[in-house]
């Protein structure tokens, strides 16, 4: 089942997409997040699987999947091969660090190159939305805590990021591509077996597999809720396997003009147009 | 003026703090978020200023002063002798991280010692909260940003922080004192001349001065808003002087039964009992 927030005329919604348009579930909870918390997605899946499409998708601007988590968790370095092009030691614990709600950007909404950088770097991730909340989840239990699934690029500034704060450096406005919906857990048998791959202008120029994650996805989840309860609607990204741009002879960066687009197996391909930072 | 958020039976509100107690404003907007969104402080005053209390303080439970901060950003390294006992070089630019907000306790509300870790540290700080939001805001017009000032008490568990990541040890879940209330702007004529100390069992173990602050606080609002746009309730705390417990030979860490006090000049004191991690 595929999951979308979306925005239509003056309102506000969420859904579930299927071939003939989406199924508007906003009657039964006000958001997405609202339907995880209560957790009703096996009552979404059953009500939506009686009735026709409201609208076709094209009457929609999507939005984040989940568009007010409350925390966005992303992993970094954790591909064996991105480790090495990074130049950065094998991790004993994974790298976190913490991304803000306002760096995201939904399918097809533009990620900003901005005005005090030029080094707007792309990163395919997978991201994972929290669906059972808890503390110190067991590793065996932790695939039960997902709700599902989304692709992520974890759009990254990356002189801020190397020479000021990773926290600057992650958290620079509408750099953080998220959809372009949600793909349910049961739809993603093993999410630690999932091409995943960034586009620019069509050119690919990373192609990874989270089969090679170092921390896989049982252990962040069972790491993260070590310190902080988790809840639904939390979004944990998972990191980036090689080919970044920044460590590319000569380097690449996103442009004003370019198209990204990142695709996870299983679940499609966020496209992000990059635009300059109105001024 | 002195503004609260509060918990009170079932209902959470918010309000003013007088002589009398507590003057209710959350018929005006929902939350003092929302009020700072409505650009509403001037009126709130005017309106308060007519009334009488509504209810004594010791008839609600303190929340933090904005709960529900779209954004809490913290300076790290940003006292000349607090980098010195820390063993780091001067700092180009302010290092930065996010907090998430479950982080964050109020005023009485217990600081939890996790049980994954001993090391839970404190840290006091004068903390801002943003009223007029912007991007790329000028240091002369950063301090007409600001709401008002609370005490925060950073606390941070240091194996977490060192040998993991930055981002894990600022994030365990109720480690981040926040409080007990917001006074507004206009009582703190100069943040940058206010004396800020710690208290463990009422025994002083931080005692500085903002006039300390590497990146001052029109600074650090200037750098913050160059990469996100800041809002109405953004929550910014700008640092911690010397006397960290982490670098003291023996270390002192907070233990279950201790109570820890951050007070600010021309604010208050921030008061937390210390408690172990229920099991």
């Amino acid at each position: 089942m595929k999951l979308i927030s979306y925005s239509r005329g003056t309102a506000n919604g969420w859904g579930v997409l299927g071939d003939d348009g989406v199924v508007d579930m906003t009657g039964t909870f006000p958001s997405l997040r609202a339907a995880l918390e209560a957790g009703g997605l096996a009552d979404i899946a059953a009500a939506a699987g009686d009735r026709g499409a409201d609208f076709p998708l094209d009457d929609v601007r999507l939005l984040p999947p989940v568009p007010d988590p409350g925390k966005i968790i992303c992993i970094g370095l954790n591909y064996g091969k991105h480790l090495a092009e990074s130049g950065a030691p094998m991790p004993e614990y994974p790298t976190l660090f913490v991304r803000v709600t306002d760096t995201l950007v939904a399918h097809d909404e533009p990620m900003v190159v901005p005005s005090v950088s030029s080094e707007l770097d792309y990163e395919c991730e997978l991201a994972l939305v929290i669906g059972k909340g808890g503390r110190h989840i067991a590793r065996e239990d932790a695939l039960a805590h997902v709700a599902g699934y989304a692709c992520f690029n974890d759009g990254s500034v990356r002189d801020y990021q190397m020479k000021h704060s990773l926290a600057a450096g992650k958290n620079f406005h509408a750099t953080g591509g998220f959809g372009p919906w949600l793909v349910t857990a049961d739809a993603i048998p093993d999410p630690g077996r999932l091409q995943l791959r960034t586009l620019i202008n069509g050119q690919e120029l990373q192609n990874g597999n989270t089969s090679d994650l170092i921390f896989d996805i049982p252990e962040i989840i069972s790491y993260i809720s070590a310190f902080t309860p988790l809840s639904p609607g939390d979004v944990i990204s998972t990191g980036t396997p090689e080919g970044v741009g920044f460590v590319r002879k000569p380097p690449i960066f996103l442009k004003p003009g370019d198209t990204v687009e990142i695709e996870v197996e299983g679940i499609g391909k966020l496209r992000n147009p990059v635009i300059a930072e109105p001024s």
